[in-house]
């Protein structure tokens, strides 16, 4: 079976895109983080999905973002709730946190080479690109160039490292319809930034996920308040 | 004044390197890591060179690559001692972390883009490449070229990054040399993989360091066991 690295967070979008990872026959090995981000709780979301998909393994890396500033993630700048579509769609939101998928897919490159592992999954989509720069196609191709210059697998011929986006051409309800053929439970999931017990639902993540299950004609299994 | 990233592992070509960012007149934002190394030790030696360069800010950023295996470095496997120089030079050594520059980099991008800096420096030579794929042009190239697409910054084109590595086409003796020309006090650095009170002058760290000071006809000012 081959193995393949999914960065895992917790939310429906890398949920869907672990479920799409071993629908092709690999054997999952969950990459997660815990980077002094508010919404903590995700990483439980994130065990609970990689055990629900029968992980081979699941790695949380620790490390402290905060002393580098520059997000509402992970500084003490309030979270915006209630913000019009048109915001949480065009602006680089506040919430963006400086470089987190390059340092995600760099941590992910070095666990793939560590465990011999070539395709590396990640859930971003350019659709609902939201002005995180990130996310885009040219950005994925860029990295994996990259990877494949970076690490001794590359250099030696062994592999060439992929960086698979099975979400990048979807909206965040297409994403949701393909996670429920699937069979995946997105009651394990989670997505507001605030990470209280229940999710608020007013966050721009919380409205976006409620949007593409409205989208989507399903019903979002969590209980908001 | 210019503000300029400086991978500072307390080493010596990062100390060089630090100092060649000085001498250009950038204020230095020097960025270490404790990665669970063996040779914990050299933190003490970044703090002491980013304090005697008047560095502006030293960020340390904690993470932990011993769950991901795959190094003598971070692992239980044991540094060699007394490997005759042609290992030294051809093989990927046991002590490779596995994306180790990559991942710092891309902190050093993150960081970077918080603090509105657009050159990132790394003590990189691939003269003295010894095997470690990312120490190489074409590495550093593609890093910088995905740098550009991955952030907030290179996407609204305020500016573009720029990896600088001063020392990419210097031998280890002709950094050292550098570094002396520009003051810097190399009784503060730290080289030694084993990370004891005194340098072990036997693993290929150690190795390489004596022999740089040899081949400039310097004295390394350490106090060998």
């Amino acid at each position: 079976m081959s193995k393949a690295v999914v960065l895992l967070s917790g939310g429906l979008d890398s949920a869907a895109t672990a479920a799409i990872a071993r629908s092709e026959g690999f054997g999952l090995y969950a990459l997660s983080f815990d980077y002094g981000q508010r919404h903590l709780r995700e990483l439980d979301s994130a065990k609970a999905v990689a055990q629900s998909l029968g992980a081979k393994d699941h790695l949380i890396i620790h490390f402290d973002l905060r002393g580098m500033g520059g997000s509402a993630l992970t500084d003490e700048i309030e979270v915006p709730l209630d913000r019009p579509d048109n915001d949480i769609s065009s602006v680089v939101p506040i919430t963006y946190v400086p470089a987190r998928n390059t340092i995600f897919l760099s941590f992910a490159l070095g666990y793939a080479e560590t465990i011999g592992a070539f395709d590396i999954f990640i859930g971003v989509s350019q659709v609902d690109y939201s002005g995180y720069p990130d996310c885009r196609m040219e950005f994925i191709d860029a990295f994996e160039d990259m990877a494949n210059l970076a690490t001794k697998a590359g250099v030696e011929g062994t592999g060439r490292f992929r960086i698979r986006t099975p979400l990048l051409e979807l909206s965040k309800a297409d994403a949701v319809r393909r996670g429920l053929d699937l069979g995946l439970d997105y009651s394990l999931t989670w997505s507001c930034y605030l990470g209280e017990s229940r999710p608020c639902g007013r966050c721009d993540s919380c409205k976006l996920r409620l949007a593409a299950f409205a989208e989507a004609g399903e019903a979002d299994p969590l209980d908001y308040l």
